[in-house]
This record gives structure tokens, C-alpha cells and sequence, in this order.
């Protein structure tokens, strides 16, 4: 026979012999064939550190017998260590706010327990999946807190690559610091800028992100083990509520605090919506950057052509030798895609009912496919495009010194209606914004010279200040 | 004394004398002070003309007396020519389902009425707000259905407009049908295009929005009249059911048919999204033409040059001369912004509970606006943007001559991997790919002229297929 | 050695000598690490359809040699039976507008095909990507036409399972027809209604669903092939644009129909934003069914108890015994995600530029997850569910009889403001409507049960109208 | 005659004589009819702020004549003062990054300043509304500080009424900490928790979010006064520069900052979408709030009836004495709009091009409405809603009796196999918990009681530990 019978409230049912997750992953596993996806591998190992934590702590204020407790702790380090992660067989997205995640963690480590102290699966009677592995635990307070915990650790991950790109930006800023080029505002010619200047601003931006993504890791620190169902901490023991979280903290090598209020901590998801709108709003900087750089290295003739972004692939089946900036572009898709994940995990927090939000898998699912995908979006992003970012610098330079929007530097020195009328001029015949000033007599060549600095003019100060006819 | 004194369910409360709204109005105006502004003026309409509907059949079914249905008939017209207006003073986001629209109506038309009957406002003995204005309908039934014609209204606008719109583009495609120019995928040149293909295409786009409007705009004109408080139709008289929305089709001149399952139709506001989703889906493709727009006008001396829009106000406060695309900006801005009541509206019609959704109000809100706004943003956009743009003929052949993505015309007479090797030496070296590929030898100079025709390579068929090296 | 060498525009690279996928699909998988998930199985097969009926029209037409035409249409035969997916190595999101994806499967068909004809894999010479099986193609109509026969499989598929939740609810507003109940609207008690048409409105919204679904599939089934690189069929021969759509229809066994504005639908994804929005409406309309029910099942003791629906799986970890809605929960999950994946897909639609929208594959990633969790959690609704529902008929009749909300009944014939006095006394004072009614001595008793059967509540019509004090 | 004639680049144009603003936001007026709306009165006030402090900066570094700086100040303050406002014409929702809005204001000030100065309107020799009131300014830093300004002012606003709402949730939870409820978990019975712990749950998520609030309305202190066009400070003197921002501070009373890298500060809109974001993170916990109130209050005789709302208005126009939750309600659609609002700034924010964003706009209006509404929103939720709830204390009392929820207390005594059975066989006979319990010899009556105490259930700690049979 290769199937053992279990049973839970539903009835009796078989499960396969060898596996390690009982009736209820299984009933799980039949009732959510959602995505086809599996729970988060970081998830599975959070999960792991708090069973673990709590059989430590449950033994120290004498609730789980010694040999129990080290039986979990092993099922439990292994896996930590990547094991067993097979057995978890529940779809991401289930009803139910991750009862049944949480169970499967239970089963699977109640019968790998079971087996280390010489049981066979399914002999709960040696290491019972609630009366033991989750002892004084609800799936209300595990599930929040391994969120917070796999957040914590996806989070660092994505800001160390943003870190890795605002460096990139640095790094770039100062490379074209001497590249002077047109600054275009509405996509319209403005006035004169440093191409230096412009990487400054997008490191500027991104390292604003790192900020606010590190303070809002604060967030996610915050956890409500002890709460137990609801908040109120039923069925916990005083001595395990205070020693869970520090208990956790150990062995997750975690900073984690305590809610001060567990029945808000157990309800209340806004913590999620307030991490998943940080990274919504570095998206959007990113996908602001990644449109510049599309249309400053578009082209390479009828564009603006004012930078190359590295070649990493042939951009068409059927347009040879063309070169697309694809990089740029997964950036603009993982923006988009983050900027819906967060529309869900919104929805899915304000539907929460009174002791409970029952929509975590959901937010879950969401919030760490936006943390991945921001981490690995921007990895390819300082690899494949900006650290090989480089300039035409002679392009630039012809841009500027043929426009029109260098006029802004004369207006101090004669008034804007003069100068909205040479610039409309210069634009219908052609002539340059010098040549037809000097015509108009009012200001001498040498003077004009000083104030058309277009080195200056990309600092504050007006141009010859000492001209000016106030 | 300025005030009468009025009573409800809550208790007694001065109303200003020579108010014709009352005690309910009042309540609500106090308790939803939210947005600072009044209902829409074609709601009012709208709810007035179902108000003559319900005294016109209420009459005919004998259950309301003729003097009293003949006085609710005039107030609801003077209501209907624009007048007393200012006497509805609720926020139109309110709490109730509406509650708080419909007895502001009610109670103005009774007040009205009450006067044209020769009472004095508030003396509800005469005309009762609910006995009588509201008889044989609720909230649940009047408020949807205000708000489907209403919506009926500003959506034909709306599509008047875009039908402008279509037509001015169909127009500018046949104005620009020899402008050649570079197609750009991806920001990077491609092969060339006639700009007006381009423009023929928006006009597709638009056309194809107009169709889905045109279709979802049945949605609209299905209405709950009848069902009462829950569709069940509890205290609407039988023979007043089949009647009430004929005569109210005859009262508004729209064709508007009774839902088949009121239940349905009372407690579900789907048909509000679908109709948003709509506007939502033109928005995108309006966005997407003032973004094309904007990108095409780039310039004038550092972009892409290839059209000019009309000069509508000066750009900047700062820089002389400079012209922005601001009429595309507005349009960007009005889908962006309709975007984002489209996630309202679905917020709202998923919160809907049981026999009723409570949020019409915020539905309405949004919805309106995105048709107004969508009416009078294409407004602009056809007057004072897209029926004045001119082409930079030379320019944009300029630049496909200078072009290196002619070469895709000749990948079928050479192999992909040459043309690219092409392509590429062009790119780097300047030279042109005609020459490039003469000193190849591979093809002669008649046969690649026959090749490189850049007008039929905006169109079907393989250049020179003839001289295909199968 | 177990690589082989290929090479392309940006320079050689080593392929794992057993590999069907070249250099492109390889240096993609590697610019691309986003998702870590491979591209949907559907859309594999439709890609090679498509090189299938592009390889028969282009030897119909005399541009492809019947040996290599054969050799291709055997390795897509190969692909549509589910063979060699594992070589589509590239990440479903992915920069490129679908060029990584279209040569995945460019590389993988001409390796196999090469095999087919004796050939060792990388020798091009004999099939090449992009010069046999891409002959007369551009990513730039393969990829949105894969997308939609992907679309147009995968929502006919949740269009059954709708079908199938229709059914179950109007056998369920059958077998609930006698279940008397109170009807609720803002979650306050209103007027009786029937638990069966309560259903019956479910069923009514879904048909709903299913009709705008199928509407909308027509939109699915437009599409661009033949438009080749920008829609302006370069490089695509006369006859072959004439004749592949109806060869891809038949290939696929898909009504397919070729846009009549190819530049319109190679630029445009509006298609794809309209079928999300109805995917999203519908998914509004489930959303509300599912808080419903969990709602009248909310108990066992402390809720509505109006409904029971059938037990799943244990509901907690620590609550022993308790059971919770887990499928409508499911249900509200879904619903959530596909309203965010329609912002995203919105965002992707709005951010096309010029001749291309370069953000398909994030579009296709979330409109199949979208189609396919609608299918996958409407299944599971149905069979675990709906089907199951019982109804707590004691319970409800008790609930109505109790009410206060039967008022209602009795405004026609006392009037608006008696009635509520009525209803606030009993209220406050615990008495029933009809003793209190009685005791004011309006009515008779006989009258009054006859205006206060609650049967009769449920259906148009005044109770006892001819009792009407008018 | 009626009218002064004007002339900007455009050309001439008739302005109404007693017009204060002039040619350009006539213009402005007539390309964006959208809304129908006039810009914020807090916005026009901050623009005269500004206005008045770069006066006042200009005149300290020697640009700007005493005269003419003091003439602009009294302007200036007029506006400040609440005067002129009629004058400021244009619509909120408009193209070019708010060139319109600023120009409105130059004008506006312009021909104030003349006349204080005994010109006459249009005399802009006098004083000049670029030369003059703009100077050393761009609409490129006016603008956006003008926004920030106004949201620091809103903001606050909106942070004082949620301190209201917290101080009165703390109220309520005092009031009802003895009022022993069921908790519910997934709306199904869980344990007993007490009312006020509930509502100090919902005091502490709206302390979490006023905090959110206070760090995020750092961000809105830091502006870009002095970057002029595009940040790089162009034609402002290096003196104002230094000064301009606390001048400002001292005229506008706020403590506002100057961007350490104005060229960032300039383009970049991300501060508005984090700011956005912790509104509609609140919104989210707004919601919820409001929803368990609408469910915790629902009946008053068929729902769960455990509090009552205070009753503010007539809760339909069918149903006498029917009291809706309304002022919940229309928390529930202000949050919905809020989180519309947020994807319409997120969109914008994400839509800037290089050196400028021109969609700051439609970013204001939605903003501030965001922060409007949800002041406007809480304070009516505090004072004619959370104020005056009261509790059913014996309804709450009767349903934890009668629940099976409390078998959670047992399970730690007799294993969560045998308590499930208890409670499944107690949900299906009727039975009490204890009755089975007792009936089954485990435990005894006295330890029974003790474990079943629901007080102690709602606080940690395991009833009756020292019972445990470990």
C-alpha cells in the first residue's frame, strides 16, 4: 500500500506514503490549483525559524518535552538548510489566511520530527502537527510574521542592488561631468546642462529611494508572535510571550520587535501596503530614468543620439543590425508590474474584517514578486546598461551650440518680449540667437560672448551679471 | 422668523424659510461636508424627469390624484429648464447609497409643487416628499437609474467629440500621405513610414474606441426603475411597473428598457465598470497619440522635428520663445486621471454587500468626470492641436535618407547576417548603406535603387522581389 | 567539448552543444533574469503555429524550398504536442517587445529542423532563424499574434468555467426558491426576500460576465500578421500577406482575421486593455459574490447564519473545529490580482511609442495569469462551493419574522411618517410591527396579515392594494 | 471700450479692462476647459507667498527697484489675504507643467503692482510679469514649491482631524473595556476578545498612520526655489539662491528647506507619490475600520447588532425607520477616491521626461483632494459617528455565550483532535461546549469554569496552565 490514512475534521483521507505533508497540505493542495506556483522558498525557511523558535521557547517555559522540542528543531534546521522544500504543496494564492501554508509547515515538520525519533509519518501520536509544532502559535500570528521576515530579508536584497546602481549613477555623473548638452523640458529645447549632471540627479533620486526603503524596513520588523487566533493571546503563555521574539530574533539572526498593541498587529496589513508603496515609488523613479535613457541614446540617426547604451542583443528578427534598449525596457515592464502588485495588496489589505485580514497569501505573493523582481530588474540594469553607458559628446555639443534655447541666458539683459522675439526669429529663419542680437545692436560681441557661456550657463549665476541693464 | 421648523425620524430642525430643499437635504448637506462641491447639473435633470415619470404613471395607475401629479409635473420641468438648481446642496460623495440626492429632489419638488398648489413650503400635507414624489420608488431604483441617463448624456458628448477627433485624423492621414518618413520601434529607427499612415493609424485607434462606446453604451440604457427597495419591487403597483419606463423613456428621449432581473440590476453597479473600462481604454489610446505627438515635435533644433503643433500661449515664464506641446500635456493628464477613477469605480462597485451597493455616489462622482473631462480634453485636443499640425516634409525625408534601417529591404537579396554586418559598419563609419553594399558587390547600383525605394517600402510586397537570391 | 560556437550581431558565444535554442535565446535568458519562471505553454504553441503557417504560405508563394519547409513544419508539429518547451529558456518578462521570445523560437525550429534533415545543431546554413523559419515575419506580428491565439485559448477555457459557476447558480436559485429571507441593504435589515433570488441575480450577473466576455474575444481574434516590422508589410511578399491568416486559422483551428489597419495593429494594444477589463469587471462581479456569501455563512453562532457552505479543510491552527469560507476567500484573492494586473496591463498599453509597443511580454504575463487564475478559481468556486451551499431555512424565516424592516409593507397605507414611528417604537421597545400597527387600530388584523405576508413582500405589487387609503 | 489689448509670442489679444490677470491666462483659459474647476485657494496663496519672497530677495540682492518690490508685496498680500482670487482663472487640469497657473499669478500681481504703483492695468512697463514678478524664477521651481506648500498646509490640516479621530477611538476604548464580545477571524466565530480592545486596535493603526504622516511631510519641505528652468539655476543670482528659501520660510510661516541637488528636485515628483502613498495607506485602514463598523453595527434585528451607530439622517425613501450606517459609508467612498487618486499620481509621476515633469498638474489636483477629502471625511467620522457609538453590551454578552468559539481555551487541555470534535458535535446538536465537555469526564466542572472564563481568554496566558496535562 503506498498510501497512509489521516484524517481531520473533513473525514478520512489517504496520503501518500512517503510524503511528509499530511491531510490538510493535502486538502490544501486540492481545494487552491490557482497559480500552479509553489510558496516562496525564503517563506518556506521563515516558517522553519519560527517552528523552531517556538519549540525552543515552548521548552523553556516547560510546555514541550526536551526530546520533542530537539526533534522539531532538527526537522526544522533542515529545512533551513533547503530540504524538504518539495513537500510544501500549496498554491501561493488560497483561501483562508495561510492556514494552510502554515499547516503544511506543521505537518511536514511534526512527521520529519516523528521520523528522527524513530516514528513512522503519520504516528502523530509521537509529535502531534498542533499540539506540538504549533503549540501556543495560531496561524494569525506565524503567517504575518513569516511575511514580515521574508520581506525583511528580500527587501535587504533589492537594496543592495539599488545601493549597486546608485554607485553606477555616481560613478557615471562624474565620467560626464565635462559632457555639455541641450536640457529639453515638455521635450522641448531649454537651456544648457552637464550630461554629469543629469546622472547626478538620477543618483540623487535612487539613493532618496534607498532612504525611504531602509526606513520602511522598520516596518516589517515589527511582528505579532504571541498574539496568537486573535491578538488577545489565547492559549499563549506569559513567560513564551515575552521570549518568542527575542527567541526568534536569535535564530533568524533578525532584528524583530514585539507589536506593543498584538490585536492591531494581528488585523492590521498596512504595514505591507506601506512597504509595497515605497518600492511603488522607486519604480516609478526608475521607470522615469529608464525613459530618459531610451530617448537620449534614440536613434542612432533620427534620434536624439546623445548617448549608447551597450549592445546586448540583436534587436530584431527581421531589422539587421538593429539594437534596441531592452534593458531599459524590462526595467519600464518590472515598474509597471510592481505598480499593479501594489492596486492588489491594497485591495487586499483594506478587505480586511474585523480580528483578521484573510488575504495575506495574496499580498504575500505580490509584495515578494515586487521586491524579486525590483532586485533583479536593477541587477541587470548596473550589469547590462549603465555602467556601459557612454556619450557622444561631439552630438551634444552641435546640439547645443545650434539651438535656440540659449536665449534664456539674454532675457536678464533684455527683457523677455526682446527675447521671445529674436528666439521666435531665430527658429524661422534659421539664423543663430548671436548673429541676429548683434544685428539688433544692443548688446557688443565680446559682451554677447561672456553671456552665451554655455559652461556657465549650467550653474547658477547669471551670466554676466556686471552687463546687466536693470 | 427666517427658519420653518421641519421633523423626520432623527427629530425636529430649522430649515430657512424660503428653502425649497428641507430637513433631509439639511441633514445631509451637514453630515457630508466632503468635497466642497454640488451634484451634477445633469443629475439633477435626470432626476427630475424621473420624478415627472413617477407622478405621470402613478396618475395613469390611479394612485395619484391628478392636481397633485399636474403640480409635481411643473416643479420637475422648471427643474428640467435649469431653474433651483442651487436648492441641491448635498456633496455628491455622500454617505447612503444616494439616500440624501433623491430626497433632495423630493423634497424640492414637493416644496415646489406645494407652492403651485398654493400651500406654503413645508406644509408636506399638501405634497409629501415620500407619499407622494417618491411613490412607488426607493433610493435603490431612482439613484442608478439618474445616474445611467445621466451618464447616457455625457457619454454621447463624449463620442461626439471623439468622432471630431476621427475626423480630423482621417483628414491630417490623407493631408500627410506623401510625407515620408522614419518609422522608430522602440525609440531606434526601424523602416520607413508615410506620416500619414501614421496618422491614419491613430484614426483607426479612435474609431475602434468609438465602437466600443458606441456598444457599451447599451449598458447604460438598461435601468432598475420599478424594483424599488431591493428589485423585488415590494409597493410598486403591477400595472405601474410595465409603465414607468416606457413613460420615462418618453419624458427623457432616451431609449431606456427595464432590466430583466431587477434584483440584479438594483444590487449590482458592473455595468458602471464596464462603461469606465471603456473610457479607460480610449484614454490609453489617447495617451499613447500625445505622447507620439510630443515625441514627433520634439525640438525644435535638438529633437526629432518632424512636425510642428499649433502655437497655442507662450511655454515658460523663463525661457523666451519657447513653445510647448501643451494641449498633448492635457491630454496625457486627463487619462492619467481617468485612469485613476476607473480604479475607483472598481473599488466601489467590488464593495457592493447584499441587495444594494451603497457607493453609487463615488461612482457617479468619478464617472462623470471621466466623460466630461474625456469630452472636453479631445475637445481641445481636435481644435487647438491636431487640425493645425504641419509636417517638416524635407526634414523627414532627411532623415530617412540618412537612415541606416533602409537595410531591412535588402536582408531578403543578401541573408540576415550580412545585411546586420552591414548595418552595423554603416553605423560606425558613416558611410551610407548603399554604398556599403556596392563595394560589396553583391548587388548592382540599378537593382539596389529598385531595392532601396523608400516609398514602396512603406508598403506590402518585397522590393525587387524579381532579384531574390532564393 | 561540450559547447558550440554561434555568433550574432554583438559577437560569438558558446552554446551548450545539445541545446535546440542559439546564441539570441541565450544571451536573453541572461540579460533577463527577472521572474525566474519560463513563458506560458500556450504561448509556445502558438508560437509555433505560426512558424508552421509561415512556412507552408511561404513555400505556397514560392519563397521557401519544400524540404526546409517540411523540416519546419515538423519541429512545430513537435512544439504544439508539447515537445522541446524546456529550450524556451527566456524570462516571460523580458525587454524587446517578444524579439527573445520570437527567436527562442526562430533557434529552436531551426535546430530541429536542421536535425530533421540530417544536419548537426548551429549549422545554419541549412536552416536558418531568421532567414527560413522567420522568413517574411518580424517579432513585431508574431509576437502580438501569439499573444492573442494564447488569449483567445486560455479565456475560452475560463469562459467554460463561468459557464459552469452560471449553471450551478441557477440550480441553486431553483432549489433556494422557497427560502424566505431578510433582504439587507447597507447591511441594515430592508425588506424579505427569497434566498433563490438572491441566486437567481448571481447567475443574472454572471451570464452578464460570460456575454461581454465573448463580445470581447472578438477583439482577440484581429490580427497583424503580415504587418512584418511596423505594419507596413516590408519584406512581406503580396500573396503571402493574402494568404497567412487563413493558414494560420487553419493550422490553428482559431477564427483568425487579419487587421484591416496593419500599421494601427502592430502599434496599438488596446485589444489587450479591453479584454483585462472585462476580465476585471467580471472579476468585481465574483468578488461580490464571494463577500456575500461569506457573509450570510458568517457564524456558525454569531453571524448570519443564513447559509452553510460546504466544510473544506480544517480552519485553524489553534481554534479546534472552526471552519471558514476558504473558496470565496480564494475568490476575493483572484479577484484582487486580476485588478491589479489590469493596472499593469494598462500602464504597458499607454507606454507604446510611435510604431511599437515594446511592453508586451509584461502585458501577456499578467493577462494569461489573469485568464487563468479567472478559470482556475472559478473551477474550484464551483465544484468546492456553490455547488454545496445549503440554506439554514429556520433560521432565515425567523430572521424575517422578527423583523421591523416588514414596515415597509404597511407605508402605503399609513404613510411615511407613521410607519417610521412604528418602526422606531419597536425598535426601542422589543414589540412587533404588527401588535404595535394593531394597537394605533388603522388596520384590522385580517388587513394586516394580508398586507404583512412576506411571500407576497418578495414580489412586485402593493400588498393589498385595495385596501389603499389613498 | 471694454477691452485692453495684449501681446504675448502668440500675437495680440483682446482682455477684459478690469482684468487683473492678462494675455497668458486668458489664453489658458480658453485651451484647457476641463474640469470646469479654478485652482486650489491654499495653491493661489502659496504662489503670492512666493511671489513676495523672491520680491523680497531681489530687492535684497539688487535686481528688483524698492518701489516696484514693495508695490508686489502689497499685491501679494492682498492674496494672501483671500483677495483677487476671482482674478486666478485658469483650470486645475491643465498642459505645461503649470506655466499657465504661474503666469496667472504674474499677471494677476503685475497689474495689482501697477495700480498700487498709479499705472494702469496692461501697463507693463511698470511692472512686468516676467521681468518683474518672475523674476530669477522659472515655473519649473514656482510651481512645484508652490504644490509642496499647499500639501504641507492640507496635510496638517488632515493630520489634526486624525488626531481627533485617534483621541476619540482611545475614548471609546476605555469606554468599552468591559464589553466582552466574539472575536471573529474570516467572519467566522473565533474567541472572545473585549470592544475596547477593538477600538484601541483602531486607535493604534490610526496613531501608526499619523506618524507615517508627521515623517512623510518631511519630504514636502524640501523645495527647489532657486533652480530656476531646468536646476541648474540659470539666471538666478548666486545671492538669492542662498537666501530665497528661508525668505520664504519667514513669509510663508512653514520651515522649508532648499533640495540639496535642485536639478533632481526639479524633475523628479516622487515626494508627492510617497506622500500620496501614506494617504492612501491610512485610506486602507480608514476602510477598514469603517467596514467592521458597518458590519459590528448591522441589523438592528437580522444582522450582528453589537454596537449602534449614532442615527444622523432618514435612512431611505421607502423603508420607514430604516437608519443607515451613512457616515462609515462615506469613509469608505473618500478612501476608494483616495486610492484612485494615488494610481493617477503615480501615473503622472512616472510620465516626467528628462530635466522637467509637466504633469504636476493633474498630480495637485488629486493630491490635494486626496488630503481634502480625507480631513473633511474624519472629521465628520469623529463628530456624527465614532463619538457616539454605543455598545449591546448583553447582545455581545448573549453571543459569546452561546458560541463554540471558547472550545479554543480547552484545546490546550484535551488536544485539538478531541476539541474539534466537541465543537463540530456542539455546532451540530446545539449543545453547549461545556455540557459536551462535562458529559465526556475529562475535566471537572470547577476546572472546566475556571478554564472557560471569557474574561481571562482575552488576555495572554493559558487558562488554568496549571490544569495543563502536559
Amino acid at each position: 500500500m503506498n498510501y497512509r490514512l489521516e484524517s481531520d475534521s473533513i473525514g478520512e483521507k489517504q496520503v501518500a506514503k512517503d510524503a511528509y505533508y499530511g491531510v490538510q497540505s493535502l486538502r490544501a493542495a486540492e481545494n487552491f490549483k490557482i497559480t500552479g506556483l509553489t510558496i516562496h522558498k525564503e517563506f518556506i525557511k521563515s516558517l522553519a525559524e519560527i517552528k523552531k523558535a517556538t519549540a525552543i521557547t515552548n521548552n523553556e517555559v516547560e510546555l514541550l518535552d526536551k526530546n520533542i522540542e530537539q526533534a522539531i528543531i532538527k526537522a526544522c534546521d533542515e529545512i533551513i538548510e533547503g530540504k524538504l522544500h518539495g513537500e510544501f504543496i500549496v498554491d501561493p494564492i488560497q483561501g483562508g489566511a495561510g492556514t494552510s501554508m502554515n499547516m503544511n509547515a506543521n505537518e511536514v515538520i511534526a512527521n520529519r520530527a516523528i521520523e528522527i525519533l524513530g516514528g513512522e509519518k503519520g504516528d502523530y501520536g509521537i509529535v502531534h502537527p498542533n499540539d506540538h509544532v504549533n503549540y501556543g502559535q495560531s496561524t494569525n500570528d506565524v503567517i504575518p510574521t513569516a511575511g514580515k521576515m521574508t520581506s525583511l530579508r528580500l527587501l535587504t536584497k533589492a537594496i543592495g542592488e539599488l545601493t549597486k546602481l546608485y554607485e553606477a549613477l555616481e560613478e557615471k555623473s562624474k565620467e560626464f561631468d565635462n559632457v555639455i548638452k541641450m536640457g529639453r523640458t515638455q521635450m522641448q529645447d531649454a537651456v544648457p546642462i552637464r550630461l554629469g549632471q543629469e546622472f547626478k540627479a538620477y543618483s540623487a533620486v535612487i539613493k532618496r529611494d534607498i532612504l525611504r526603503l531602509k526606513k520602511v524596513t522598520e516596518e516589517l520588523k515589527v511582528v505579532n508572535m504571541g498574539g496568537t487566533a486573535i491578538g488577545t493571546g489565547i492559549n499563549a503563555d506569559k513567560e513564551y510571550l515575552d521570549k518568542i521574539v527575542p527567541n526568534l530574533s536569535d535564530v533568524s539572526g533578525l532584528e524583530l520587535k514585539q507589536a506593543s498593541d498584538l490585536i492591531d498587529a494581528t488585523q492590521n496589513l498596512d504595514g505591507f501596503v506601506a512597504v509595497s508603496s515605497v518600492i511603488k515609488t522607486c519604480a516609478v523613479n526608475l521607470s522615469k530614468i529608464a525613459n530618459d535613457l531610451r530617448l537620449m541614446s534614440s536613434g542612432p540617426r533620427t534620434g536624439f543620439g546623445e548617448i549608447n547604451l551597450p549592445e546586448k542583443q540583436n534587436g530584431s528578427s527581421i531589422m539587421p543590425g538593429k539594437i534596441n534598449p531592452v534593458i531599459p525596457e524590462v526595467i519600464n515592464q518590472v515598474a509597471f508590474n510592481i505598480i499593479g502588485n501594489d492596486i492588489t495588496i491594497t485591495m487586499a489589505a483594506e478587505a480586511g474584517q474585523l480580528e483578521l485580514n484573510a488575504f495575506e497569501p495574496v499580498i504575500f505573493y505580490n509584495l515578494f514578486q515586487s521586491m524579486e523582481t525590483l532586485a533583479n530588474g536593477v541587477s541587470t540594469f548596473v550589469e547590462n546598461c549603465v555602467l556601459g553607458i557612454t556619450a557622444n559628446e561631439e552630438r551634444c555639443k552641435h546640439l547645443v551650440d545650434n539651438s535656440v534655447g540659449i536665449i534664456t541666458a539674454i532675457c536678464p539683459h533684455v527683457g523677455y518680449k526682446k527675447a521671445a522675439k529674436v528666439a521666435k526669429t531665430a527658429i524661422k529663419t534659421g539664423e543663430s540667437v548671436k548673429e541676429l542680437i548683434l544685428k539688433d545692436g544692443v548688446l557688443q560681441e565680446k559682451e554677447l560672448d561672456e553671456i552665451l557661456n554655455t559652461v556657465s550657463m549650467t550653474e547658477p549665476g547669471i551670466s554676466a551679471k556686471h552687463l546687466l541693464h536693470k
